[in-house]
């Protein structure tokens, strides 16, 4: 790729050119203003982040936000009249954000923004990519941005839509130290917990580590239930047993999926809310992708990405938690 | 077996007469004296337990001790001559026991043992089975006894020998109500937490259930961490994140694989000292050998099994703690 | 098993003086007329079975058949008056025949019907159980049955009750090449093909090593078409290229599992039929047991268990041929 | 990805007046002369392959190709003096040849190379690309490859390199009708049996199901023979029931994967030559990607990935042919 990339920068004297005025339009607006940032991308993750990215700081930046729907965006904008405005396109905002933000669904649409908006780039930008997506990606779209001089660190998060409208979220970035600091101040207000995890590409390492962990956990507890159940164990007491024994887990004492065992988690509300089985199989697949590059058997990963693509595939399941996988199993095992 | 059935066809006849007659002594000896405890199986397990057992009913009760390895028996009388004698046999504690308690590694020595003893249970005595045996073992053998008008609880153990020399054991016991009660002021010498799981089988099926867990957890927590290591993650940094996030679990926090996070787990000593691979291979078997006869799909606990029977076969890794299962996928992942 | 021990205990004097007389008598009988074969077990293999021995032997050998059902039993003897009748028991078959055949529906009824007949065999009979069960189960019954003096081979079969009715079997013999031959011409009116595989358990070994290749390769060919058609491939396009290629197996080129693609087959009789999901999934089940038992990780063989328990447990599948697993996998494809 | 097209396609102007000077030109000389196919990719498939073009075109076109090796493009120059010439860059090729073949290693390798030459193919130019790819990307690259107005075809091969030497290679083609038939005569120069799949990205489909397929029954008899073996059953004894039976696959009958059992086959010879473990485990990483993407659970196909993976990564078996698996597990069970 990186072949390809010199003779975009060859041939693109023109946009290059419409470049270089666009950032001379932009410096000489920052220097009369406050710095620009941007955001790309304003689902029900992104526009949560956003949302209290506006908020604290609307003081000190000016915010140029942009999202595929067009009436999102006019949305956000005029929620936050103070700081917010509307870009005409993705490309425009690249040409004038100092800090650029993208929250994205997947791997092809980061790839097909970045290739859309490398060029426009200031090359003091930094892109902060919050996109949970694969590792190959991640580092071949981090080339890119670098082969333009500009900077890029990727940092996924964990929580959900419940921790991004509380700005609790987790965040898992990979990049140098220099430009995790620069994204640091920004992502505090967005985030509680900022783990630096290493070089471009680390953020989406540790998140998909982390919830390909949670994922093989939660088969393992549905099926350590699901055999005890059909073994004549109450699951209240194979809890109480897992939970002061070797077999403890997040999905034993925090996050059950059985029914009734803790109060108000997923399990015990229809499985309605919480994190989506399909979101669980995606990042499943994120993690056996990973470990097919990196040669790495992971025999409980691969498995458990099955057992997801086909739980969210049932039409029971069907956009609830992924710890519905336990009333999956525990149909099957009904005689 | 083989052992078993000549003897019961020769023995028929004048071991019934002996049965009774022995009965007969027992009872009379028993009204005048101390009520009298078994105990079969004094391996690395059951030696211990014994002790324990010894040590806190001297005043109380006599012990009969039988090994299959005669030297072994004479010791632990040696060492406990206060209350503890050495039976001629198996068969010989059973027709004296008012409790008797058996420590053996599989099902098939279960079998023959009780099928030796069986005939020559007192009506009145209630056997402990505190060996870790399948479930359908466990169910059969408590038909044989109680097909003779005596009592059975399976009481299988988790702690280890540490557990089982200190007296703090964990006791998951499968059998009556009444007879759990009966067995629990005897199990309470020799461990801490004593769990009534149900009915006979269910104290081996919260064992299984838990190892298995415990299995997958561990295979899991392996496959992250060689992953993570292949992505360029430092494992301390992805074990500080799966601790404070939703891969927590008693294999990352408390007994973690990798050599150095958790100070004086196997895996900072070489994996030496822990729970043998052998035996997490076993137990894993004993998992997918009860999922079998219920036809409960456990694809990862499955999976898992044959993670650990490799392991186990392995000349680096045989003998040492189950944990090494880390070690071994690490390797392979070096380039 | 219950059953069987209070009888064992009880009757022992009585039963061993009537085995002696029973001896007596059927020494006496057989050298004045025709020698005896048994059959115990007339089940949907046992019935058609034991018809073709019954046809093929009625000239040279009388017949003594058992089942739990006595209308069964009745009724197979008045279908062939010539030369078979009803015992009263399957003891009172091993009391007097020669050659003893006994076709159960798993381990545990074999158990439990050599435990019962075993201390009444004649010492120069020859036991042939043509039941498939698992290798542990069948290498303890012949230790018994050696213990005894008389001598047994495991003869399972293959190819279902169509082969059963035609007396077109392959029979996969376990035991001594003497009582191998001494089965052979009897097993040849029920079965065309006669393989010993080696010494007592080894007709297992071979049944279960062949039955968890076939359950494999199904899974695996219809884990081809599903992502197949998911990608856009005709089935019959994929059929084509893979039997021309390194995919080519019985499962794709004489028993797919596509409806359309070979026309008698259940696949294309709406998976009406065939040899049972059920009974596959008990087979699989053989497999994992055996290698537990070797120490032998089965990676796919332990996988494919638990995808048949999962099929063999849905409503649309149950009671269908294992083929069905393809219908299974097809309709969660489908979006 | 398309987004980012008409900008390439906007800033390209003097690359496509160079284009069409240099269609110009090419279609001036090919009036005047032979019309021109190119070849990118010299490497162990592709050389031989592009022999037998040069050899059986040699009267009718002229063959231009390139390789990153130069010296490699030059001694095919050398060797085929009467075709063949060697081109400046891939680019060159892309503006001259009226038919294109690649033959790259990896998805990787296309998407660059693609990227690169995109912009100068000749409107009428037919690509056809022999690498084994993941879908999505041969998808990606028909749509550059179709948005600058070429036409393009998959067109994967399996035979090894033997098959390519011989000219008897089997070409799986995607894309359309018309286009596979303008391709066909010449992959008949190089191939045996041509087959048209259906649209763009299902020649790749085809070759990953076949793929998969192998791969999964070349394991899944690795574990039948190496549980035989554990069991006491002789190989040979088991092969030949399996080929008579259910359990016969082009694994047992044709490639098995035990020494000594087919003559001729990597097995029978150290697992010299044949098929790559590492080429088997990327091709099941293909599946298994065009698998997480459909959202088609694959449990064998997926499992049999880590088992190649790890395999691949062991020294004893490194750089043998995949059949080594066997090997592999045998190994294993010896105690």
């Amino acid at each position: 790729m990186l072949a390809a990339l010199p003779r975009r920068a060859a041939s693109a004297m023109p946009s290059c050119a419409s470049a270089f005025s666009a950032a001379a339009r932009c410096r000489a607006y920052s220097s009369a203003a406050k710095p620009t940032l941007g955001f790309i991308g304003l689902g029900q993750m992104g526009y949560p982040m956003a949302a209290n990215l506006a908020r604290h700081t609307a003081q000190t930046h000016s915010l140029l936000v942009h999202d595929h729907d067009a009436a999102t965006a006019a949305r956000f904008a005029a929620a936050h009249p103070q700081s917010a405005s509307v870009a005409e396109s993705a490309r425009a905002i690249a040409e004038r954000a100092d800090v650029l933000f993208t929250m994205l669904p997947a791997g092809k649409h980061c790839r097909s923004v970045y290739a859309d908006i490398v060029e426009g780039l200031r090359h003091d930008a930094l892109c902060v990519d919050c996109s949970t997506i694969d590792v190959a990606t991640a580092t071949e779209i981090a080339k890119w941005v670098k082969a333009k001089g500009a900077k890029i660190v990727d940092a996924p998060v964990s929580g959900g839509t419940g921790a991004a409208t509380a700005g609790t979220l987790t965040f898992m970035v990979g990049g140098t130290a220099a430009d995790a600091d620069t994204a640091r101040p920004f992502l505090e207000k967005m985030g509680k917990n900022i783990y630096h995890c290493g070089a471009n590409g680390t953020g989406q390492a540790a998140k998909i580590c982390n919830n390909m962990m949670l994922g093989i956990c939660m088969v393992g507890v549905s099926e350590a239930f699901t055999l005890g159940k059909n073994l004549g164990l109450a699951p209240t007491l194979l809890n109480q047993i897992l939970n002061t024994s070797s077999g403890r887990s997040w999905c034993t004492d925090t996050y059950n999926p059985v029914p009734g065992i803790n109060p108000n988690v997923p399990a015990s509300k229809s499985y309605a809310g919480g994190f989506g089985v399909a979101l669980m199989s995606k990042d499943m697949g994120l993690a056996t992708a990973a470990a097919s590059q990196t040669q790495t058997p992971i025999v409980l990963g691969a498995a458990a990405e099955q057992v997801y693509k086909r739980v969210a595939a049932e039409k029971d399941c069907k956009g609830k938690d992924f710890s519905v996988v336990y009333q999956w199993m525990a149909a099957a095992g009904e005689k």
